[in-house]
């Protein structure tokens, strides 16, 4: 299925590296990674996706693709600015959110009243959020949730 | 100024009533209501307002403008869906959120992206919300902010 | 009514004259006018409209509101870059174009989509524009056509 | 490249066999198909793409994917309505039009407004588009052109 991972753009290395795991974890389970297409977790879960072969879609805020991190198979440039949030929302059965701010927690409320299961690895403790602790029970979350 | 109210489509008797109160608010201190312009504490807003011979802005996210509610003076139209949310942010000096759910919720986060003073009553207690008790403290917030 | 006003940004004196000319026409008749809010034909309009103290709606493609030329009574910000050409074509309920280069044509393009009567004054001769040679033509036409 | 594939929703069989086998001739030339994601040109040239094993990328109006011709390898739900075509012309290197009415000329000006290389067969014939007479010669043009 297509997972839309959300997170912040500006992280540490910890972070980085959990959400870079999340990545390879959802393209070994033949999982489409969607998400903004930029730096941060965003670059971090394409990253850990194309290590292993995955496929990632990045929906872009701006008009050039090139934009779009070097791990993103599929950049999808809007010209939206911050409405593109929504799309991101919609172009997952399911989201997953790591660490991340306003631009996430955004995403986080659209994906949640699109239906979304969403679990959330240190982000936004939103009612509806799954919280978990690690990137295997983030990706079981939303799996479970869809079957 | 321009004030973006957001809030939840389907309310109760009293939170109708508050929203209308800080509509009747907003319009005597010479604002400009921006708003959804649809139904609950979008209708609420724009009825007191106009009570109170006020402007109100109704971004509606389907096509036709007549699915405006009947209190906003000027409805645009935008076919957008969801991706609404992020010009009714856009398009307020502040915003004050009342009660909802997770359309709010995106709306608040949107807003508090871009920067926006935000005050809210009985709504998500998020990191940067001023939590308020009542429609007066909800402008007063947002006019000390912006001054 | 609502008229839809499009075309060029960038126009020489008797362009402007002819867009002022229209501007002045549509307020005198209790239209208000809805255009890009930008520069050339748009500002030409809103400044005649407004010198017939008419109501002007200016959809930007950027994310400010001071972008708007200064004869626009409603600046609407929306951050679509040029997606918000569908907008224009949305929020009128005729389209009058005026001169203008390929973003003008992708506007006349929607309205007639969104079927809206649409008269051009010295603009691209497609079928379905009435192409008149005064603004007083292209008034009138469009107020025949909604009757 | 990735080429912008645009036209009618409602086409005769004449039509669909030409954007047939325009799709095969761009997957057999190892370019990427990107389009409104629909029925008519959009799918008779995501099929000839697919019976060449090349790569489809649709820009849905709606919010479901599930409404993607089957020929579409990458599905973009964006919700936006007609505002969507502004993205169809972004996330292509060059356009070719075949056929179409209002839609397809909006989508051909917001190309030509881009910048993009566009070749047209049996379209509106706009300054700026290269009329030819063959799917070769329209990916000929566009290729030539990006070189």
């Amino acid at each position: 299925m297509r997972v839309s991972v959300i997170g912040g753009s500006a992280v540490d290395n910890q972070t980085y590296e959990t959400a870079r795991r999340l990545g390879a974890l959802l393209a070994e389970r033949d999982h489409t990674v969607v998400c903004g297409g930029l730096t941060g977790v965003m670059e971090a879960v394409c990253r850990g996706a194309r290590e292993a072969d995955g496929e990632t879609i990045g929906i872009l805020p701006g008009e050039r693709r090139s934009a779009a991190n070097e791990y993103v198979t599929t950049p999808i440039a809007t010209g939206l600015g911050n409405a593109r949030n929504a799309l991101v929302a919609l172009n997952g059965d399911a989201a997953i959110a790591v660490d991340g701010n306003m631009g996430t927690l955004s995403e986080i409320a659209l994906a949640l009243d699109a239906g979304l299961p969403v679990s959330g690895l240190d982000t936004h403790d939103i009612e509806g959020v799954e919280m978990v602790d690690s990137p295997e029970a983030a990706v079981e979350y939303v799996e479970s949730a869809r079957r």
